[in-house]
Protein backbone atom coordinates (compact mmCIF):
# COMPACT_ATOMS: atom_id res chain seq x y z
CA UNK A 1 0.00 0.00 0.00
CA UNK A 2 1.18 3.25 -0.55
CA UNK A 3 0.89 5.65 1.97
CA UNK A 4 -1.51 8.63 1.78
CA UNK A 5 -0.74 11.95 3.13
CA UNK A 6 -2.53 12.08 5.95
CA UNK A 7 -4.69 15.04 7.22
CA UNK A 8 -6.19 15.59 10.96
CA UNK A 9 -9.50 17.28 10.34
CA UNK A 10 -11.45 18.52 13.74
CA UNK A 11 -14.88 19.67 14.14
CA UNK A 12 -16.47 22.74 12.60
CA UNK A 13 -17.84 23.45 16.65
CA UNK A 14 -14.44 22.65 18.18
CA UNK A 15 -13.74 25.98 16.44
CA UNK A 16 -14.59 29.52 17.74
CA UNK A 17 -15.87 32.30 15.76
CA UNK A 18 -15.40 36.23 16.22
CA UNK A 19 -16.06 39.43 14.44
CA UNK A 20 -13.90 42.06 13.36
CA UNK A 21 -13.54 45.39 11.92
CA UNK A 22 -14.83 44.86 8.04
CA UNK A 23 -12.06 44.43 5.23
CA UNK A 24 -13.21 46.40 1.97
CA UNK A 25 -12.18 44.84 -1.32
CA UNK A 26 -9.80 46.73 -2.96
CA UNK A 27 -11.82 46.80 -6.65
CA UNK A 28 -15.79 47.22 -7.01
CA UNK A 29 -15.61 45.80 -9.99
CA UNK A 30 -13.54 43.01 -12.00
CA UNK A 31 -13.11 45.94 -14.83
CA UNK A 32 -11.53 47.90 -11.69
CA UNK A 33 -9.34 44.21 -10.51
CA UNK A 34 -7.73 43.73 -14.11
CA UNK A 35 -6.64 47.39 -14.63
CA UNK A 36 -4.81 47.38 -10.98
CA UNK A 37 -3.64 43.73 -11.87
CA UNK A 38 -2.42 45.89 -15.30
CA UNK A 39 -0.64 48.39 -13.02
CA UNK A 40 1.07 46.55 -10.41
CA UNK A 41 2.23 44.49 -13.34
CA UNK A 42 3.89 47.08 -15.06
CA UNK A 43 5.11 47.88 -11.17
CA UNK A 44 6.35 44.62 -10.18
CA UNK A 45 6.27 41.70 -12.62
CA UNK A 46 4.00 38.88 -12.08
CA UNK A 47 1.40 38.61 -9.91
CA UNK A 48 1.89 35.85 -6.98
CA UNK A 49 -0.55 34.91 -5.23
CA UNK A 50 -1.27 32.17 -2.33
CA UNK A 51 -4.39 30.87 -0.86
CA UNK A 52 -5.13 28.29 1.62
CA UNK A 53 -7.45 25.87 2.37
CA UNK A 54 -8.68 25.47 5.77
CA UNK A 55 -10.42 21.78 6.55
CA UNK A 56 -13.00 20.82 9.00
CA UNK A 57 -15.32 18.42 9.67
CA UNK A 58 -18.96 17.84 9.95
CA UNK A 59 -20.96 14.75 9.93
CA UNK A 60 -17.65 12.48 9.13
CA UNK A 61 -17.24 14.54 5.58
CA UNK A 62 -14.65 16.86 5.23
CA UNK A 63 -15.74 20.64 4.38
CA UNK A 64 -13.69 24.03 3.59
CA UNK A 65 -13.63 27.26 4.95
CA UNK A 66 -14.82 30.10 2.59
CA UNK A 67 -15.02 33.72 2.63
CA UNK A 68 -18.57 34.83 1.23
CA UNK A 69 -18.71 38.28 0.02
CA UNK A 70 -22.00 39.89 -0.90
CA UNK A 71 -24.63 37.02 -1.71
CA UNK A 72 -23.01 34.99 -3.92
CA UNK A 73 -19.38 35.39 -4.64
CA UNK A 74 -16.82 33.13 -2.46
CA UNK A 75 -13.09 33.18 -2.09
CA UNK A 76 -10.27 31.38 -0.20
CA UNK A 77 -8.64 33.29 2.61
CA UNK A 78 -5.17 34.16 1.23
CA UNK A 79 -3.73 37.20 -1.57
CA UNK A 80 -0.84 38.69 -3.13
CA UNK A 81 2.93 38.14 -1.87
CA UNK A 82 4.41 41.85 -1.72
CA UNK A 83 7.56 41.33 -4.00
CA UNK A 84 10.02 39.23 -2.82
CA UNK A 85 8.21 38.03 -0.06
CA UNK A 86 9.13 34.64 1.05
CA UNK A 87 5.24 32.08 0.34
CA UNK A 88 4.89 30.75 3.36
CA UNK A 89 5.03 33.79 5.29
CA UNK A 90 2.96 35.61 2.83
CA UNK A 91 -0.08 33.49 3.42
CA UNK A 92 0.42 33.54 7.11
CA UNK A 93 0.54 37.10 6.77
CA UNK A 94 -2.74 37.19 4.88
CA UNK A 95 -4.48 34.40 6.69
CA UNK A 96 -3.52 36.61 9.87
CA UNK A 97 -5.03 39.66 8.05
CA UNK A 98 -8.26 37.65 6.79
CA UNK A 99 -8.92 35.92 9.99
CA UNK A 100 -6.63 36.45 12.74
CA UNK A 101 -8.04 37.88 15.65
CA UNK A 102 -6.45 41.77 16.45
CA UNK A 103 -5.11 40.41 20.03
CA UNK A 104 -1.23 38.69 18.86
CA UNK A 105 -2.18 36.08 21.88
CA UNK A 106 -5.20 34.78 19.66
CA UNK A 107 -4.19 34.45 16.35
CA UNK A 108 -3.79 30.87 15.31
CA UNK A 109 -0.23 29.45 14.38
CA UNK A 110 -0.63 28.79 10.99
CA UNK A 111 1.07 25.58 9.87
CA UNK A 112 1.35 25.68 6.05
CA UNK A 113 1.35 22.20 4.71
CA UNK A 114 1.41 20.91 1.32
CA UNK A 115 0.60 23.18 -2.03
CA UNK A 116 -1.97 21.13 -3.66
CA UNK A 117 -2.77 23.59 -6.92
CA UNK A 118 -0.84 25.75 -8.76
CA UNK A 119 -3.30 28.11 -11.12
CA UNK A 120 -1.76 30.54 -14.38
CA UNK A 121 -3.30 33.32 -15.48
CA UNK A 122 -1.80 33.85 -18.85
CA UNK A 123 -3.46 37.61 -19.76
CA UNK A 124 -4.72 40.54 -18.04
CA UNK A 125 -8.09 38.14 -17.94
CA UNK A 126 -10.61 36.32 -15.59
CA UNK A 127 -9.41 33.14 -16.80
CA UNK A 128 -6.91 30.92 -15.44
CA UNK A 129 -5.50 27.34 -16.35
CA UNK A 130 -3.97 24.57 -14.12
CA UNK A 131 -0.90 24.66 -16.46
CA UNK A 132 1.63 27.91 -18.03
CA UNK A 133 -0.40 27.13 -21.88
CA UNK A 134 2.10 26.79 -24.12
CA UNK A 135 3.02 30.08 -25.89
CA UNK A 136 2.78 31.67 -23.17
CA UNK A 137 6.06 33.23 -22.27
CA UNK A 138 4.66 36.22 -19.58
CA UNK A 139 1.91 34.74 -17.52
CA UNK A 140 0.60 37.32 -15.49
CA UNK A 141 -0.43 35.70 -12.02
CA UNK A 142 0.83 32.80 -10.44
CA UNK A 143 -1.65 31.50 -8.16
CA UNK A 144 -0.73 28.31 -5.37
CA UNK A 145 -3.22 26.93 -3.27
CA UNK A 146 -1.54 25.66 0.31
CA UNK A 147 -3.45 23.27 2.86
CA UNK A 148 -3.41 24.70 6.30
CA UNK A 149 -3.02 21.68 9.65
CA UNK A 150 -5.33 23.70 11.85
CA UNK A 151 -4.69 22.78 15.81
CA UNK A 152 -7.92 21.17 17.60
CA UNK A 153 -8.86 24.63 18.69
CA UNK A 154 -8.78 27.89 17.10
CA UNK A 155 -10.09 31.72 16.92
CA UNK A 156 -10.94 33.25 13.89
CA UNK A 157 -12.10 36.69 13.53
CA UNK A 158 -14.00 36.96 10.88
CA UNK A 159 -14.27 41.04 9.38
CA UNK A 160 -17.76 42.19 9.94
CA UNK A 161 -18.59 42.48 5.70
CA UNK A 162 -17.52 39.18 5.37
CA UNK A 163 -19.24 35.89 6.09
CA UNK A 164 -17.27 32.66 6.66
CA UNK A 165 -18.88 29.48 5.36
CA UNK A 166 -17.99 25.97 5.84
CA UNK A 167 -18.50 24.14 2.39
CA UNK A 168 -18.89 21.03 2.43
CA UNK A 169 -16.76 18.67 -0.49
CA UNK A 170 -20.12 17.23 -2.11
CA UNK A 171 -21.53 20.98 -2.54
CA UNK A 172 -18.16 22.14 -4.52
CA UNK A 173 -17.75 19.20 -6.62
CA UNK A 174 -19.02 19.28 -9.89
CA UNK A 175 -19.99 23.47 -9.20
CA UNK A 176 -18.51 25.28 -11.34
CA UNK A 177 -21.04 27.74 -11.84
CA UNK A 178 -21.32 28.53 -8.21
CA UNK A 179 -17.40 28.58 -6.99
CA UNK A 180 -15.74 28.72 -10.51
CA UNK A 181 -13.25 26.56 -11.86
CA UNK A 182 -10.43 26.89 -8.96
CA UNK A 183 -12.55 26.22 -5.78
CA UNK A 184 -14.83 23.33 -7.07
CA UNK A 185 -12.03 21.64 -8.13
CA UNK A 186 -10.67 21.25 -4.61
CA UNK A 187 -12.05 17.39 -4.01
CA UNK A 188 -10.16 16.86 -6.66
CA UNK A 189 -6.76 18.22 -5.43
CA UNK A 190 -8.10 16.81 -1.95
CA UNK A 191 -8.89 13.42 -3.22
CA UNK A 192 -5.33 12.04 -2.36
CA UNK A 193 -5.23 12.91 1.52
CA UNK A 194 -6.39 10.45 3.81
CA UNK A 195 -8.73 12.52 6.53
CA UNK A 196 -8.48 11.41 9.96
CA UNK A 197 -11.86 12.63 11.36
CA UNK A 198 -11.68 13.61 14.85
CA UNK A 199 -14.54 13.65 17.20
CA UNK A 200 -13.62 15.59 19.83
CA UNK B 1 9.75 28.84 -1.55
CA UNK B 2 7.97 25.81 -1.30
CA UNK B 3 9.60 22.88 -3.11
CA UNK B 4 7.53 21.56 -5.67
CA UNK B 5 8.36 17.34 -6.50
CA UNK B 6 9.76 17.30 -9.62
CA UNK B 7 8.47 15.16 -13.08
CA UNK B 8 11.04 14.87 -15.67
CA UNK B 9 9.71 14.64 -19.34
CA UNK B 10 10.88 13.38 -22.22
CA UNK B 11 9.82 14.00 -25.97
CA UNK B 12 7.64 11.65 -27.37
CA UNK B 13 10.00 10.93 -30.00
CA UNK B 14 12.35 9.24 -28.01
CA UNK B 15 10.00 6.34 -27.21
CA UNK B 16 9.61 3.42 -29.65
CA UNK B 17 6.05 2.04 -30.44
CA UNK B 18 5.42 -1.28 -32.01
CA UNK B 19 2.19 -3.51 -31.71
CA UNK B 20 0.86 -6.75 -29.82
CA UNK B 21 -2.04 -9.09 -30.37
CA UNK B 22 -5.05 -7.41 -29.43
CA UNK B 23 -6.06 -6.59 -25.33
CA UNK B 24 -10.04 -7.21 -25.80
CA UNK B 25 -12.40 -5.75 -23.48
CA UNK B 26 -13.93 -8.14 -20.80
CA UNK B 27 -16.91 -6.13 -21.69
CA UNK B 28 -19.39 -5.28 -24.62
CA UNK B 29 -21.45 -2.34 -23.21
CA UNK B 30 -21.31 -0.32 -19.97
CA UNK B 31 -24.43 -2.87 -18.55
CA UNK B 32 -22.31 -6.06 -18.96
CA UNK B 33 -19.41 -4.44 -16.85
CA UNK B 34 -21.90 -3.08 -14.19
CA UNK B 35 -23.16 -6.43 -13.96
CA UNK B 36 -19.87 -8.08 -13.76
CA UNK B 37 -18.35 -5.70 -11.19
CA UNK B 38 -21.92 -6.73 -9.02
CA UNK B 39 -21.08 -10.01 -9.65
CA UNK B 40 -17.45 -9.83 -8.85
CA UNK B 41 -18.55 -7.85 -5.35
CA UNK B 42 -20.46 -10.55 -4.49
CA UNK B 43 -17.02 -12.41 -4.81
CA UNK B 44 -14.40 -10.33 -3.10
CA UNK B 45 -16.11 -7.59 -1.72
CA UNK B 46 -14.98 -4.09 -2.81
CA UNK B 47 -13.05 -3.46 -6.28
CA UNK B 48 -9.25 -2.35 -6.54
CA UNK B 49 -8.06 -0.49 -9.44
CA UNK B 50 -5.03 1.43 -10.00
CA UNK B 51 -4.04 3.60 -13.43
CA UNK B 52 -1.07 5.21 -14.81
CA UNK B 53 -0.62 8.78 -15.58
CA UNK B 54 1.95 8.54 -17.83
CA UNK B 55 3.60 12.02 -19.17
CA UNK B 56 5.78 12.76 -22.17
CA UNK B 57 6.18 16.53 -24.02
CA UNK B 58 6.13 18.05 -26.84
CA UNK B 59 6.53 21.67 -28.11
CA UNK B 60 7.59 21.97 -24.00
CA UNK B 61 4.01 21.14 -22.96
CA UNK B 62 2.99 17.94 -21.09
CA UNK B 63 0.99 15.41 -22.41
CA UNK B 64 -0.56 12.72 -21.19
CA UNK B 65 -0.33 8.94 -22.64
CA UNK B 66 -4.08 7.72 -23.03
CA UNK B 67 -5.33 4.14 -25.10
CA UNK B 68 -8.30 4.83 -26.97
CA UNK B 69 -11.02 2.10 -28.31
CA UNK B 70 -12.48 2.59 -30.81
CA UNK B 71 -13.09 5.61 -32.36
CA UNK B 72 -13.98 7.80 -29.25
CA UNK B 73 -13.53 6.01 -25.60
CA UNK B 74 -10.17 6.86 -24.22
CA UNK B 75 -8.95 5.19 -21.06
CA UNK B 76 -5.45 5.22 -18.67
CA UNK B 77 -3.57 2.35 -18.88
CA UNK B 78 -4.44 0.15 -15.65
CA UNK B 79 -7.33 -1.80 -13.99
CA UNK B 80 -8.22 -3.99 -11.48
CA UNK B 81 -6.33 -5.47 -8.30
CA UNK B 82 -6.45 -9.17 -7.65
CA UNK B 83 -7.48 -10.13 -4.24
CA UNK B 84 -4.86 -9.13 -1.33
CA UNK B 85 -2.48 -7.43 -4.52
CA UNK B 86 0.02 -4.93 -3.43
CA UNK B 87 -0.95 -1.73 -5.25
CA UNK B 88 2.49 -1.03 -6.79
CA UNK B 89 3.21 -4.41 -8.50
CA UNK B 90 -0.38 -4.32 -9.38
CA UNK B 91 -0.24 -1.44 -11.38
CA UNK B 92 3.08 -2.75 -12.80
CA UNK B 93 1.45 -6.27 -13.55
CA UNK B 94 -1.22 -3.61 -15.42
CA UNK B 95 1.36 -1.73 -17.53
CA UNK B 96 3.23 -4.42 -18.49
CA UNK B 97 -0.39 -5.93 -20.05
CA UNK B 98 -1.27 -3.21 -21.26
CA UNK B 99 1.83 -1.75 -23.03
CA UNK B 100 4.61 -3.78 -22.20
CA UNK B 101 6.27 -5.91 -25.04
CA UNK B 102 6.03 -9.86 -25.09
CA UNK B 103 10.03 -9.69 -24.64
CA UNK B 104 10.85 -9.53 -21.10
CA UNK B 105 13.90 -7.30 -22.15
CA UNK B 106 11.89 -4.65 -23.13
CA UNK B 107 9.86 -4.45 -20.64
CA UNK B 108 9.94 -0.76 -19.13
CA UNK B 109 11.41 -0.27 -15.53
CA UNK B 110 7.88 1.02 -14.50
CA UNK B 111 8.51 3.42 -11.50
CA UNK B 112 5.27 4.12 -10.15
CA UNK B 113 5.17 7.59 -8.23
CA UNK B 114 3.09 9.55 -6.56
CA UNK B 115 -0.74 8.88 -5.81
CA UNK B 116 -2.68 11.90 -7.71
CA UNK B 117 -5.77 11.28 -6.71
CA UNK B 118 -8.52 9.05 -5.59
CA UNK B 119 -11.85 8.22 -7.25
CA UNK B 120 -14.69 6.31 -5.38
CA UNK B 121 -17.96 4.63 -7.14
CA UNK B 122 -20.47 4.47 -4.35
CA UNK B 123 -23.10 1.98 -6.00
CA UNK B 124 -23.04 0.12 -9.42
CA UNK B 125 -23.13 3.08 -11.28
CA UNK B 126 -21.14 4.54 -13.57
CA UNK B 127 -20.62 7.82 -11.75
CA UNK B 128 -17.77 8.03 -9.13
CA UNK B 129 -16.27 10.83 -7.02
CA UNK B 130 -13.53 12.17 -5.53
CA UNK B 131 -14.24 11.40 -2.36
CA UNK B 132 -16.53 8.89 -0.78
CA UNK B 133 -19.70 10.46 0.44
CA UNK B 134 -21.26 10.60 3.37
CA UNK B 135 -23.57 7.88 3.92
CA UNK B 136 -21.77 5.62 2.03
CA UNK B 137 -20.61 2.70 4.18
CA UNK B 138 -20.02 0.07 1.29
CA UNK B 139 -18.61 2.02 -1.91
CA UNK B 140 -18.00 -0.75 -4.71
CA UNK B 141 -14.81 0.67 -5.98
CA UNK B 142 -11.82 3.02 -5.20
CA UNK B 143 -9.81 4.07 -8.19
CA UNK B 144 -6.21 5.43 -7.75
CA UNK B 145 -4.25 6.99 -10.12
CA UNK B 146 -0.09 7.59 -10.12
CA UNK B 147 2.22 9.14 -11.57
CA UNK B 148 4.62 7.22 -13.31
CA UNK B 149 8.56 8.17 -14.08
CA UNK B 150 9.52 7.52 -17.10
CA UNK B 151 12.53 6.61 -18.30
CA UNK B 152 14.01 8.57 -21.07
CA UNK B 153 13.67 5.78 -23.81
CA UNK B 154 11.24 2.71 -23.66
CA UNK B 155 9.57 0.70 -26.23
CA UNK B 156 5.78 0.57 -25.56
CA UNK B 157 4.05 -2.72 -27.65
CA UNK B 158 0.42 -1.48 -28.45
CA UNK B 159 -2.39 -3.80 -28.32
CA UNK B 160 -3.64 -4.03 -32.37
CA UNK B 161 -7.08 -3.12 -31.15
CA UNK B 162 -6.02 0.01 -29.50
CA UNK B 163 -4.94 3.22 -30.12
CA UNK B 164 -1.59 4.96 -28.09
CA UNK B 165 -2.55 8.89 -28.23
CA UNK B 166 -0.89 11.62 -26.45
CA UNK B 167 -2.99 14.27 -25.52
CA UNK B 168 -1.68 17.60 -24.21
CA UNK B 169 -2.93 18.98 -20.97
CA UNK B 170 -4.97 21.90 -22.53
CA UNK B 171 -7.12 19.29 -24.35
CA UNK B 172 -7.94 17.34 -21.43
CA UNK B 173 -8.65 20.63 -19.77
CA UNK B 174 -11.97 21.23 -19.27
CA UNK B 175 -13.22 18.91 -21.39
CA UNK B 176 -15.32 16.38 -19.43
CA UNK B 177 -17.72 15.54 -22.45
CA UNK B 178 -15.00 13.93 -24.46
CA UNK B 179 -12.73 12.18 -21.74
CA UNK B 180 -15.03 12.12 -18.57
CA UNK B 181 -14.53 13.21 -14.69
CA UNK B 182 -11.30 11.13 -13.79
CA UNK B 183 -9.25 12.08 -16.72
CA UNK B 184 -10.52 15.92 -17.88
CA UNK B 185 -9.64 17.05 -14.26
CA UNK B 186 -5.86 15.27 -14.52
CA UNK B 187 -3.89 18.72 -14.99
CA UNK B 188 -5.33 19.89 -11.84
CA UNK B 189 -3.93 17.22 -10.60
CA UNK B 190 -0.49 17.91 -11.87
CA UNK B 191 -0.70 21.09 -11.70
CA UNK B 192 1.36 21.14 -8.47
CA UNK B 193 3.75 19.39 -10.09
CA UNK B 194 7.20 21.29 -11.69
CA UNK B 195 8.10 19.74 -15.00
CA UNK B 196 11.21 19.35 -16.32
CA UNK B 197 11.52 19.22 -19.70
CA UNK B 198 13.98 17.65 -21.11
CA UNK B 199 15.03 17.87 -24.82
CA UNK B 200 17.24 15.15 -25.49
Amino acid sequence: MVMLPVVNTYPLSSYTFGTKEPKMEKDTSVADRLARMRVNYMKEGMRTSVEAILLVQEHNHPHILLLQIGNTFCKLPGGRLKCGENEIEGLKRKLTSKLGANSPALVPDWQIGECVAIWWRPNFETIMYPYCPPHITKPKECKKLFLIHLSEKEYFAVPKNLKLLAVPLFELYDNVQRYGPVISTIPQQLSRFQFNMITT
